[in-house]
């Protein structure tokens, strides 16, 4: 079963970065799927788009590609007003902050800009993303509130922040994580989780809904060729989880299987 | 009993942010400790120290003032040269990254610059000081392993950092944590803690400890004055967790009774 065919009662996604990699196969996963959202919208860094996401969105007009560079506050602000415009009163179901990169330095290389620029993507972004899209995300989360106001998930509002178990404070120990002490990575994916945590504080109230996801460890340019898991399956495992998650995951850092994982 | 009494096989402290507040009680106590290390090095951040600071200096030869602003790499750079004049073929026993900002912003008024000015301070800053210290803390650790190769502690060499209970994302959930949203303060010390466990594996072969400590919620201008503990308080236990130290802590996140925290 396509993970995809969960997303029914979901009108509208964005997935950010998603010229290339997870957030690309995000989108082809859902316009393939056997139920897709009415509106998709997929940002990209540069105005031009990867050939791949341009042949997509050629053969499936509810692909609406719009540019975000999540690390400029003008550019989300542009963007939020041109998705206010394609989504009017319909609002935004679901919010997948997934542009990330990936700064491998270690504890002898690491710099205070390496530190900065992969706090700033990864962690700040996700959150000033959110900010600008919370009248959007409201308006979703009050239409589709009919089951009850304590009901949770895709069908009325979702953030889903795109986070990494090496963000994980209490794994990063032994000998596993002695070759990855990536500290600007894992630095900003133990950041994202804070963000995450906090706004699923914050967004409770109006029923929007937040997690940080782990995609696992997934061939594409950041992952490498090593990587295990192939785009598909990751991302058809992410849409399954996301199309199921409840109140009870809320606030909640899960892999793409669903399963919790440590802070 | 103070807390300073443990330092008895400690030579050499330096304290961040010995100017006021926590970095200021920590030279205070640790000078009027029963066994007082040999030098302790107290930096601040302007050339100008507070009178308090200046008037323990006059009264304690052993205390050294030096000027350290946490966020410049050049300060950095330039106080670690200066120290290691110091401190010579002794080296830095115990190096407490305790200067640090409050920055209280909600979901709805935080910035991206006060995310990362904050994560910079906090989290950055300690990471660049330790590395700029490496050579004086691998010369301590060095000098002090006669009891054994595998033996750690401030008898040895030792990294502080001055954590927060704010810091942990597990335990950002429920009604206490609703209104201590702060998401600069908050996302630096969980970064902070991330910063700390990578330290704590890549230190670990050079036989210096790492931890994360949480002072308590102290009566100091950044804690206000409702907090439950003197400044006297939260620094005798600290002090004394940071004496008993051993290898069993290392990469841990402790309170300033010796609690083991979730991250």
């Amino acid at each position: 079963m396509s993970g995809a065919a969960s997303f029914k009662s979901c009108a509208s996604v964005l997935v950010t970065g998603a010229n290339r990699g997870l957030g690309l196969q995000l989108v082809d996963s859902l316009v393939r799927g056997g139920f897709c959202p009415g509106k998709i919208i997929a940002t990209t860094r540069n105005s031009s788009a990867t050939q791949k996401l341009q042949e997509l969105a050629e053969n499936h007009p509810n692909i609406h590609i719009v540019t975000l560079d999540v690390a400029s506050q003008d550019s989300i602000e542009r963007c939020a007003e041109e998705v206010g415009r394609l989504l009017e009163e319909e609002g935004l179901n679901c919010l997948i902050n997934n542009a990330g990169i990936k700064l491998e330095a270690d504890f002898h290389s690491v710099t205070a800009e390496a530190m900065i620029e992969s706090f700033n993507t990864n962690a700040v972004a996700p959150l000033m993303i959110t900010k600008a899209f919370l009248p959007l995300l409201k308006r979703a989360a009050s239409r589709g509130s009919a089951g009850g106001p304590g009901i949770m998930g895709i069908q009325r509002a979702a953030v889903i922040n795109m986070g990494s178990l090496l963000g994980s404070v209490e794994l990063n120990w032994g000998d596993e994580a002695q070759n990855l002490r990536w500290y600007p990575y894992r630095t900003s994916k133990a950041s994202l989780n804070m963000v995450s945590r906090c706004m699923a504080g914050d967004l409770r109230a109006d029923g929007i809904l937040c997690v940080a996801v782990h995609p696992g460890w997934v061939r594409t340019d950041m992952g490498g060729s090593e990587a295990p898991l192939s785009p598909e399956e990751s991302v058809s495992s992410i849409l399954s989880v996301i199309g199921r998650l409840s109140e009870e995951d809320h606030g909640s850092f899960l892999s793409f299987k669903g399963e919790r994982l440590p802070w």
